[in-house]
């Protein structure tokens, strides 16, 4: 038997769309969708049976979890505003701490998926990892029982972890894409599409996964292959691409040599 | 009615293992399967039904290709070997040019799949681009009904268009997948496995892939959010690593201040 909630969700963006409509469809009820534009709220409170408010002091004051999922700019901004101090209220950034939340509630949470949400893509919330942290144990435990609704992936995590936790998926994340993006802009000049990458950096993100990344690794610079690198740091003319290609070789190079 | 061929295979590793299946799979005859170890030869062709050898000078004369898979360090020294100037001899290298070729036969080629195999993991050939390249139209012609039986993916390309594709794919695939170690290694210090960034990364390929890499970028480089880019700089202690953050998210700023 599942346990359902009541909740109030502020923000109608990518993540604050998925959330609402995740708790909603495991028959949490969603109480209110906040957003300082009303057409917003509208929108997304009408997919999930809420009332929209666009103003932070219509806010309810008994729910049993405020999620705050906002862009990481506006979180300050509107926690300011919000005086519930005995309400359960939890942002879902990654880079924010609980004291982003500390003028709004003594009952501050963190309740951080690792995900990029869009909203014209289906997500398949039972494979993605929940990360929380709260002031206090029995909040945590709240949140621990929220969370689980939605996957068994659930981290109790502490500031020090979540900055690592942050600082790690900027690395193999954004770093990744914009490679991606260094990359496409090389095929460009041989008329190739990118998508003839898709396979292959599925196929390498899978291994990467089953073997571990330092096992799943290949290329000239693994294999210390010297005139490779050389030939292709003459072909490249983007001066930034040239220094990244360079400085992430021998990194590579320095990592094997180890051996 | 599919084409089939006759086939001289050389080499036994990921690449000429998972060639040999996918044409044996298709119909085709492997006539020879080639190692200078000859338990290697043996069991390849055990598994698709052709004869080993072991020797360069055993090799037939007449079948319609010979697939010299085999690593790119090896290619240079078996092509020397090899003296039959009438047969289609194809290379399955990314590396190296049709002149690898040039002492084994008048009739050289390139078959290079854009892929990273492994003996055990299977691969979906359908979805695999490969790039063919021959020193002669009709030659070319050949290569691409031979691909064809594999993938409809099937690309023409000169040695330029090889060369930036090369180096798109250890842009875009070896240098990703390092980055992916370096994440694992921070998330290592705070506990957390490397699993836990698997559905954030398959997510953001495949955002990126549908999108494009430039409207899929987020992140707090992106943003401009240059407190956060600070904290984890400090937090870094690698310091390879924190010059490939710093220089990284210079790269990522730059290209979207462009804007």
């Amino acid at each position: 038997m599942n346990r359902t909630y009541e909740l109030v969700i502020l923000g109608t963006g990518n993540v604050a769309h998925h959330l609402a409509k995740a708790f909603y469809d495991q028959g949490c009820t969603i109480k209110q969708v906040y957003s300082k534009t009303q057409a917003n709220a509208d929108q997304l409170a009408k997919a999930v049976n809420a009332n929209p408010v666009s103003e932070i002091k219509a806010l309810n004051s008994n729910a049993d979890f405020y999620l705050v999922a906002l862009k990481d700019d506006a979180i300050p901004e509107v926690a300011e505003q919000i005086s519930l101090s005995n309400a359960l209220i939890a942002h879902t950034s990654g880079s924010w701490g609980l004291d982003a939340l500390t003028n709004a509630t003594k009952r501050a949470g963190i309740f951080y998926p690792l995900q990029t949400f869009s909203k014209d893509r289906a997500i398949e919330m039972r494979e993605i990892p929940i990360f929380i942290e709260a002031n206090e144990q029995e909040d945590l435990v709240q949140l621990k029982h929220l969370a689980t609704l939605l996957t068994p992936a659930v981290y109790e995590i502490d500031s020090q972890v979540r900055t690592y936790l942050h600082l790690s998926a900027v690395i193999a994340n954004n770093f990744s894409n914009h490679l991606w993006y260094l990359a496409k802009e090389e095929l460009k000049k041989a008329n190739l599409p990118y998508e003839i990458l898709q396979p292959l950096l599925q196929e390498t993100l899978a291994k990467s996964m089953e073997q571990g990344p330092y096992h799943a690794q290949t290329g000239p610079a693994k294999r210390g292959d010297e005139s490779i690198v050389k030939k292709h740091l003459e072909l490249i003319e983007n001066p930034e691409l040239k220094e990244l290609y360079h400085k992430l070789s021998k990194s590579i190079a320095n990592t094997y040599l180890k051996e």
